[in-house]
């Protein structure tokens, strides 16, 4: 398996499966198909195979996949077979909604602090977190070594933020402001953004 | 132009060139390149050229894409250049932070109403709007016309809720809960799911 050149879009699709068949396990389901996978996450069955065997031999035909065997190879795959610890940046309405999430813990991540620069925010509760200055925040996220990030700063302050965050060691950034960041090579972005969703679906109607 | 043949991997892009070429509109520029745009939402000049000149020849070699031409066009063909009426299904804290969420408006959308089962929430404020009941919830959005919903609730509610706007006519749904919905064939699902993004990232950790 060479990591490099498995296509990043393919590395998209692999946490949509791998939300699908934890799902499965979760009632308790201990094997699958291409077929009952693809109809679930609404991705053709061929592809599925075609994505799947990129890293591997998986399944057999005519005996489908060991849900718990593939689980713990795409969380292999996607390094999220532990916790990473995230920061949150922002913590407006959407900062607030992450803090209370529960759906990170299970899943790769836990919420390890959060940050906002409005003196009247700095020191109060969001969640089971106080909220902390983001001056000083580079060196906090530093000194924990965190390299995942969440910002959820108005669009203005996201740049500023985000170069913080680089200087401090992020290397992924998951983006809800609705601008586009520039980050070094190697640091990631994922976006955000309602409305682009949204008009990707009006095209249709 | 032949929009069904338009792969949806394009249309995916669109609303992304969209909104990089409105916040340069914001700024007065009135011209751009596929480099300068490429540079800006992180794709490659040659895919801009060929995804853009799927719908038409725009702009001329040397001279770049003008750019309030190319954002009324894109708005033509995502649908958005009025405003489409949106519910807002479940009013936790996510439903709180897009009922309050400004930047919905000057893209092509409008939250129209919001909804929860919950009688402690039901008649409260939420933002500008009352939150009114599930119950009865589809013959208002009926009763409307409403095409577009975003779905907040708990994952064990999703389905059923989406159910119930698929009976109201609802064609896009956004779900911002963890599993994948299954509605009939000519209704769109976009999926807004943080750990899906983070996982894609720390793939590259």
């Amino acid at each position: 398996m060479n990591a490099e050149k498995i296509p990043d879009i393919i590395i998209g699709r692999l946490p949509v499966y791998l939300r699908a068949l934890q799902r499965l396990a979760d009632k308790g389901i201990q094997t699958t198909s291409s077929q009952e996978l693809g109809e679930i996450v609404g991705i053709s069955a061929a592809q599925i195979r075609k994505d799947i065997s990129q890293f591997g031999e998986f399944g057999k035909q005519g005996t489908g996949y060991s849900i718990p065997f593939l689980v713990e190879r795409l969380r292999d795959i996607l390094k999220v077979n532990g916790s990473w610890d995230v920061v949150i940046v922002g913590m407006g309405d959407m900062g607030h909604a992450l803090a209370r999430y529960n759906g990170f813990g299970n899943r790769g991540f836990h919420i390890s602090m959060v940050f906002d620069n409005d003196p009247k925010k700095i020191g109060q509760k969001a969640g089971d977190f106080e909220i902390l200055d983001t001056t000083g925040m580079a060196e906090k996220i530093k000194g924990h070594k965190i390299k995942v990030a969440m910002l959820t700063v108005p669009a203005v302050a996201a740049q500023e933020m985000a170069d913080q965050l680089v200087k401090a060691g992020v290397k992924a950034i998951l983006n809800y402001a609705p601008i586009s960041l520039n980050v070094p090579e190697d640091v990631r972005v994922q976006y955000i953004d309602p409305v682009t969703h949204l008009q990707r679906m009006t095209y249709y109607l």
